[in-house]
């Protein structure tokens, strides 16, 4: 290579330890005080204010820029596309959520216009979204159970359920975490608490949803087979679910299956074969529109319902329904699954949103995006909407066809209040089995996750592990109790990953300054006799520490408590000979005064030519990977340092950041005895520094 | 300092990128397989096994080499000066664990014994413990409180409780809780888990006996006070407490409380005076064991216990008893306690030992300890023993004493042997305020931790918290629940510390190759022009990249996105203005066919010159305190270089330590175009890559 760069590294300075470094650099101690922090950070004044305000209310700074000529055309087509998409959608994530089909339509229209408002990101599709849906059906299903809504049927002599109060009761419970997520999301934008995704990272975020796509395929199987399992709630809900589902595979209505099978493969193809035409298609077929009128209408004329016992929607009332403040006694039982809502909700829409903004070169606001998201949500709990986020599938298609800014949201909005309040009723035939279906065509992305194991496998192991812990937690605890013990778990590994850390020598690459690990390069010498270079890659802290005082001993080969020992022993047996000598000394004193002193002196001399010759003269740490230091690094650090010297092994350290040398000063370990001067700036400093036989020396 | 030290730095070399060094120092590709490396950990051999089984009874291989001459006397007195004091210990701290005081005893004694034949530390004094006593009181008192053992009182017509079938159940869920945790424990040593003691860092561990002595403080208030407030369990049980004493103050018997007092201040004079003539006594004077004969004497004499209503220990039966298998039916319900008792119990006995390990030069190994506990502790409950540990005070007389082997413990044990058989029976009257008064100045170490919290202030405030967290944590949530949330707690501050770095631009000390902080130097220059050199000062992972790529735009004030828009608008432009163009020249060309070609040409001039030119040419990103990357810092590193790249700034990484290398490898940061010669070795080194005009500059 270096053939290719004619440049070359020359230098001649001064060998330097901290303490020259900050008298050359002149280090300079001003600090800004907590104090004066607060003071800035609360600092109120009119632009500021003015900001502020036109911050959390982005409508009003954008809209009057709006260019009619430039957008209003894409937008107006993708937002008629968006809200074609979100029909279909809306009323198959119902029944996800367990809650009749027409608030789907309601959580399409409220939530949506909200985030027009106060949303930041032109390009994403609020509504309803899959995993949340699954995650609302969890509760609504426990809290307002079959069981608890039997009544005794006269006509019949059997238990029936009654699904007027039934439903009645999810759509409250739906709306009430609804709310209670919203207010969550509104709290933690309010406290600037944006932050909190970036807990989510990506194999999370990705293992999380390919979990939750099982959860809701799983649910929806009843459907697809039109059989009525038992419901189970809590942990291995799914598996029990599964079990049971194979247990009632004899009892599958022919009807359903038969129209599932069709309408999935029908979707796919059409799908196919969208992406297929997509570059001469200015806007895509709407497959799922078109797939929900042909179901329906064949089972309006067919009569499947009554003929082969096909599920259908039923009853869709139109028109909107006044707003309710959501069942405050109800807020209780639902705080921990709201708050898991509020945060999926948010992290799936902020890193979307995020992918769009970069595409486009804007910037999304985490902050407004939690307090948008929050309005939407809460707005939407009182009108009996269920939690929304932005889907993937109906974000491309907003993109794609044009849409430019939060107006094609908008427009969304009113094709499904059109729908609502004129059209919806016409769905009432339609198949469950149908919606059913379109869920299943619209999680291929998420199924398609599974190819990230093989990737991650090849490119980062522990960020594979992540993700299979994150996909069998999710399944085995459900989303909600899922996602809190995988964020555990993603943060455990980065203590693993420190807990880890590979210890090397460093030996010098030939005629450079350049030092490597001596295993993983062949050419790298120990060079400078009696200095071992040591270093640890990770951080070194209280659960480290231990590791690295035992890594230490393994790597230099200086057993430093047997070392210790036979130094003490050697010391008694020092003083117990100093004694004898002592003694004998006083008996010779009386007979020959002149011999004394010379074999005193030879004895004290024996002892101090002990020390093992073939141990090192300095061990040099190396601490540039060092982030901080914690009281228990330091100690570490002061005790290696103190041990070593015991047995005539000096410690010098180098490569600190300024942040840890400013640790090391707080916690204690300079001293009156022990300045800067052991701490070099580099590598090649300190080994200088051990080599005062030859000055300088040119590579 | 350069005057001290007439050492130069001097060193002539090619510019090195990470390719070249490899090239240089031979990188090797030799790696160990995991499957190797089973095979390695799991090979058996003939010295391997018996240095296993000579590890696991280290008792094998010490007393056969025991000098009688140098150690017997030693041990002798340190024994029984041991023995002495873990009369009044263990009958004090069986009050605390809510058993009758004879329990406390068969502690001190059997789990001595066999940690004599399992224990590697020479020095730690096992036995009762006061953090673990009072953790198991809260077990015995959940599990069997007074209102599960009320009868009715025939005579006084009122109901009591029906104290000796209520202690026999607390004896047996003592023993039930102390036996698990000793399974734990050997479980835990069995399987190497000897390092889950790292998490248990120094701040912690003193914030948490500071806060369960707390806990032992307020439990043995009734004691002090003579009264009977209500029991009460779960978190806040402690302060509830309080506030029932302060209730309960009124009723308080003047017996009890005269006796604590005289006993608090008779034994904290007659420590001092120990202290005072520590230099001068060959044994320290034993004064809890003192301080409970008078009182036993005095308390018999005056017949406290009917005069003046004060109460007493009451019937110490003679003799051992039998071993009984303990209640598996208990075994669930303690389970979690058990574990808590395991961690805590080996976390002190473990650091206490290695204090004296490193002070007398021998090794204490870890997962043997775990072990040696382990057995005590199942065994010890068993013989109806409740869970021991190490206590600081019993191990400092131990080893002032003269104690230099385990011996000393299993002479101590005999002590209590000969106490139990024969002399037990005498301390009846001994009265528990006496009890409660040892135990509140056994605490006196604890207590003083309180200092901690000032000193840690100056030194680390982060761990201050973590000590100030654990403590209130553990007042609040008990000493079980407490340890867990504490640890959650301290692993959260790791994460914590790498979300708040310090980002900084670094510049040249002039004349070196040092780079520093321009913010914290007056001297450092930015020297090249158009270079920005960017560090974090902490590791690149998913829980800071997005704030990473934050603060280089801040720091570097390159508003990315406005650029990126900036330079999407002006393609936009050009490729219109080029579509005008081309018409035009189409025109123009039918005009005049000359002209054309200087047209366009000036055309893509003008947009290319539009580059911003306070824009620095190249970003050095020094990753010299990465640790490691995972996904997403690959990923972020790979984005800031295609984002920056697209406005025509470079960045190139430098000081990646060989691991953060192979995970740029391995995650797909080098491609076809990309490859390791954008790494290079030093800051340095990126800058001289980046001043191609003047080759060489010596400082």
């Amino acid at each position: 290579m270096a053939e290719d760069w004619p440049m070359e590294y020359s230098i001649h300075r001064d060998v330097l330890d901290e303490g020259a470094v900050d008298e050359m650099a002149e280090k300079s101690n001003r600090k800004t005080s907590v104090c004066d922090k607060m003071k800035k950070s609360l600092r109120c004044s009119g632009p500021r204010l003015k900001r502020c305000l036109l911050g959390s209310v982005p409508v009003v700074s954008w809209l009057p820029r709006y260019s009619i000529r430039e957008d209003a055309l894409g937008d107006l087509i993708s937002g008629i596309s968006v809200g074609i998409m979100q029909l279909p959608q809306g009323m198959a994530y119902a029944l996800l959520a367990s809650v009749p089909a027409v608030f789907g339509l309601y959580s399409s229209f409220y939530p949506v216009l909200v985030y027009f408002i106060f949303g930041t990101s032109r390009h994403i599709s609020l509504g309803t979204y899959a995993v949340l849906s699954v995650m609302i059906g969890g509760v609504t299903e426990r809290l307002a159970p079959d069981s608890a809504f039997t009544i005794w049927d006269n006509v019949t002599n059997t238990e029936v359920v009654d699904i007027v109060s039934r439903d009645a009761e999810r759509v409250k419970v739906a709306a009430a975490v609804t709310f209670m997520s919203g207010i969550f999301q509104l709290l933690l934008g309010l406290v600037q608490f944006g932050f909190v995704v970036t807990y989510l990272s990506e194999p999370l975020v990705r293992g999380y949803t390919t979990g939750a796509a099982i959860h809701v395929i799983v649910s929806q199987l009843k459907y697809t087979f039109g059989v009525s399992p038992k419901r189970y709630s809590g942990p291995m809900s799914v598996i029990y679910t599964v079990l049971e589902m194979c247990y009632l595979v004899p009892q599958t209505n022919v009807g359903s299956l038969v129209v599932s099978i069709v309408s999935i493969v029908g979707l796919i193809a059409a799908k196919e074969l969208n992406t297929y035409l997509s570059k001469r298609l200015p806007v895509p077929i709407p497959v799922e529109l078109l797939g929900i009128i042909i179901a329906t209408v064949v089972s309006w004329q067919v009569n499947l319902k009554d003929k082969y016992g096909v599920d259908v929607v039923g009853d869709i009332p139109s028109g909107l329904q006044p707003p309710v403040f959501p069942a405050t006694s109800l807020f209780g039982q639902v705080i921990g699954d709201a708050f898991a809502l509020a945060v999926v909700g948010y992290g799936i829409a902020i890193s979307l949103g995020r992918i769009f903004a970069l595409k486009y070169g804007y910037k999304v606001d985490s902050n407004q995006e939690l307090i948008a998201l929050g309005l939407s949500n809460s707005i939407g709990g009182i009108f009996q909407c269920f939690a929304i986020s932005c889907s993937m599938s109906r974000s491309m298609v907003q993109e794609s066809t044009g849409g430019r800014t939060q107006v094609a949201g908008a427009l969304s909005a009113v094709v499904i209040l059109f729908i609502t309040l004129w059209i919806g009723t016409l769905f009432e035939d339609l198949p469950k089995a149908v919606l059913a279906a379109i869920i299943y065509v619209n999680l291929h992305g998420m199924i398609k996750q599974f190819m990230d194991i093989p990737a991650l496998w090849r490119t980062n192991t522990i960020d594979m592990v992540v993700w299979l812990a994150t996909f069998i937690l999710t399944i085995v605890l459900n989303p909600d109790l899922g996602l809190a013990a995988s964020i555990a778990f993603s943060l455990l590994t980065v203590i693993f990953r420190t807990q880890l850390p590979t210890y090397s020598l460093l030996g010098q690459v030939p005629n450079t300054d350049v030092y490597r690990p001596l295993e993983d390069y062949n050419q790298v010498q120990r060079h400078v006799p009696g200095v071992v270079i040591f270093r640890s890659s990770a951080t070194l802290y209280f659960a480290n520490a231990e590791m690295y005082q035992e890594a230490l001993a393994r790597k230099s080969g200086i057993d430093i408590t047997k070392t210790l020992a036979a130094k003490k022993k050697l010391e008694a047996k020092r003083k117990r000979h100093e004694k004898k000598m002592a003694k004998k000394a006083k008996k010779d004193a009386k007979k020959n005064p002149v011999n004394t002193v010379r074999k005193n002196n030879v004895t004290v001399i024996d002892v101090e030519l002990e020390r093992d010759p073939s141990l090192p003269r300095t061990i040099i740490l190396d601490l540039s990977p060092v982030n901080f230091l914690d009281t228990v690094g330091v100690k570490t650090l002061r005790n290696i340092r103190r041990d070593y010297g015991e047995i005539g092994i000096e410690v010098i350290l180098c490569g600190c950041q300024t942040s840890v040398v400013q640790n090391l000063q707080t916690g204690g370990f300079f001293g009156d005895k022990l300045t800067k001067s052991c701490l070099f700036t580099s590598i090649h400093d300190a080994v200088l520094y051990c080599r005062p036989e030859s000055n300088t020396f040119t590579g």
